[in-house]
């Protein structure tokens, strides 16, 4: 049983690789430099972890890792064009370095790479893993059309939002552990079982998200600090405030939305630690770290087996980049 | 052995309904939409008539020219985005009508769509059609990069021309026919030459685009006609008309490239005609159809089998639309 540290540098060096072609370098450049930016690989750790849990990983849940890893690289490359970001873990975006068109075709060619790497695997695999694929991938797309349909609303449910969190973030964690499990000969409850898990983490972990952008250290986060605030984006902290504050607080908050003075972040942040939004976020998301690890106890192997999870769910509420 | 327009008809009919949920509908309805706008439907009818060549079409030949089909959709609607299309079959292209966000992620979800589609198949054939599937979309992003790439390039030979199209146009043709030859049980032999015949067959049909958008009649057409010129867009045309004007032509050329004068169209067209780079392009067409047909009679199945496949060819070099 390894830790997701171990296993994550595992997986970096295995990724660390040029995985396109020298030519058209139009095309590929962006595309090596873009993976080159590195990331926390969350996704395909969780596959090779998934995978553990049932036995010895296979040649195929590295295969299978590197597809989602991909892919998730794919998403990001679209993201920030949909999101007019001009940065990246600090560094410039695809479409920022090299323009839009190249950028939206740079996503689309590493979408296929994906399903090249994907196309790798055993084939008495292969329909149950491209079925789970398939599935979140659309599922991801009609989380970020969510996300962005959100922008132009005045108000937008909780409910509604954790739904499109779920799609946009969660079920890729959720489907990257079942994939793992899929490989490991797991059974269907098992594989529901760790799926649920992941779909609670990831909540979670976007409550942690939500969090970091606005009370996150800037030399540690990467990211622009209050971006979200900056761009008005619909988030726990902000539907908790809209929700919770009062009338003088909501006129405040409304007034500075509906602006961009030069201490907008400041002020907003302010009022989230009146509404105490701050602290609200902390306890959802250990609402639902504990409700993620009741999926994951629940899972029929040795409760040894689930120490790196049990450990990776921990950190990943915990971390602060 | 039923024609191409017979086949056509089926597949329209087959491809007429709904292909995504209902919600959410800020990303399915475009989608959707775009579907509806028709299309000739060729690559997945040159599917079907390569399953035909080597037997009965069987159920799994309907389910690649679904795929083929909503791949062929999602290039054209990002390629849209980056042509600036406002439109497509005398239509509004999704980006004009829906934003540009909606477009990317209406395109993304409909690639992934065309992987659902292709996993309905028997397993037996799914990693060699996923492989020859992955290797042409891959191709073909290539090859818009290319496109993309020659546009801010000062000269173009030809065969970098060609080389493009192959990759953005033929490829996918090519494949088309391949696909209906692996799901028929072909043998590599058979495969191979099929590919070949609908690779040479692709760069006349491009000619004939060329052509058409210079040529064509606007009734018949449904774009723009004289699009390329004002876009300044490569073409079989202005690459020859730049390699074979007189100097006088050629200042008159360069001249109208470097503005956007009202008489545009007519002034390059009129160049066109005096290089005589119409007569040309239709002798090209000729020859890369001659050695398309050469392709097709070397495949070892009776020759009646081919009728279709001969028609066809001819059909789409003298196709106005």
């Amino acid at each position: 049983m390894q830790s997701f540290e171990l296993l994550s540098q595992k997986f970096a060096l295995h990724f660390d690789k040029r995985h396109f072609p020298a030519s058209p370098a139009s095309l590929y450049d962006p595309n090596e430099y873009f993976l080159k930016l590195g990331g926390k690989r969350i996704r395909p750790v969780l596959c090779l972890m998934g995978n553990e849990l049932f036995g010895e990983i296979s040649g195929d849940a590295w295969h299978v890792g590197t597809a989602i890893e991909l892919f998730h690289n794919f998403t990001l490359i679209h993201d920030d064009i949909m999101d007019k970001a001009p940065l990246r873990r600090g560094m410039e975006t695809v479409h920022s370095r090299y323009g839009q068109n190249t950028a939206i075709l740079a996503g689309d060619v590493m979408l296929v790479k994906a399903y090249e790497e994907l196309n790798k695997i055993d084939v008495q695999y292969l329909q149950s893993i491209l079925s789970l694929f398939n599935r979140t991938a659309t599922e991801v797309c009609e989380g970020q059309q969510m996300d962005m349909d959100f922008e132009t609303m005045d108000s937008v449910g909780m409910d509604a939002y954790i739904k499109m969190i779920e799609l946009k973030t969660s079920v890729a964690l959720a489907a990257s552990l079942q994939t793992g499990a899929i490989l490991g000969g797991a059974g269907e409850r098992n594989q529901h079982l760790l799926y649920d898990f992941g779909r609670k983490l990831g909540i979670a972990f976007q409550v942690q998200d939500d969090y970091l952008d606005a009370f996150g250290d800037p030399g540690k986060f990467g990211k622009q600090v209050g971006g979200d605030i900056l761009s008005n984006k619909k988030t726990f902290l902000l539907l908790h405030a809209l929700e919770k504050a009062n009338p003088a607080q909501l006129k405040e908050l409304r007034n500075q939305l509906a602006g961009n003075a030069a201490d907008k972040v400041e002020k907003v942040l302010s009022i989230y630690r009146d509404c105490k939004a701050d602290q609200w976020a902390v306890t959802l998301q250990n609402k639902y770290l504990d409700e993620a690890l009741i999926h994951l106890e629940d899972i029929a192997v040795l409760t040894k087996r689930k120490q790196p999870l049990t450990d990776l769910a921990h950190y990943l509420i915990k971390r602060e980049f």
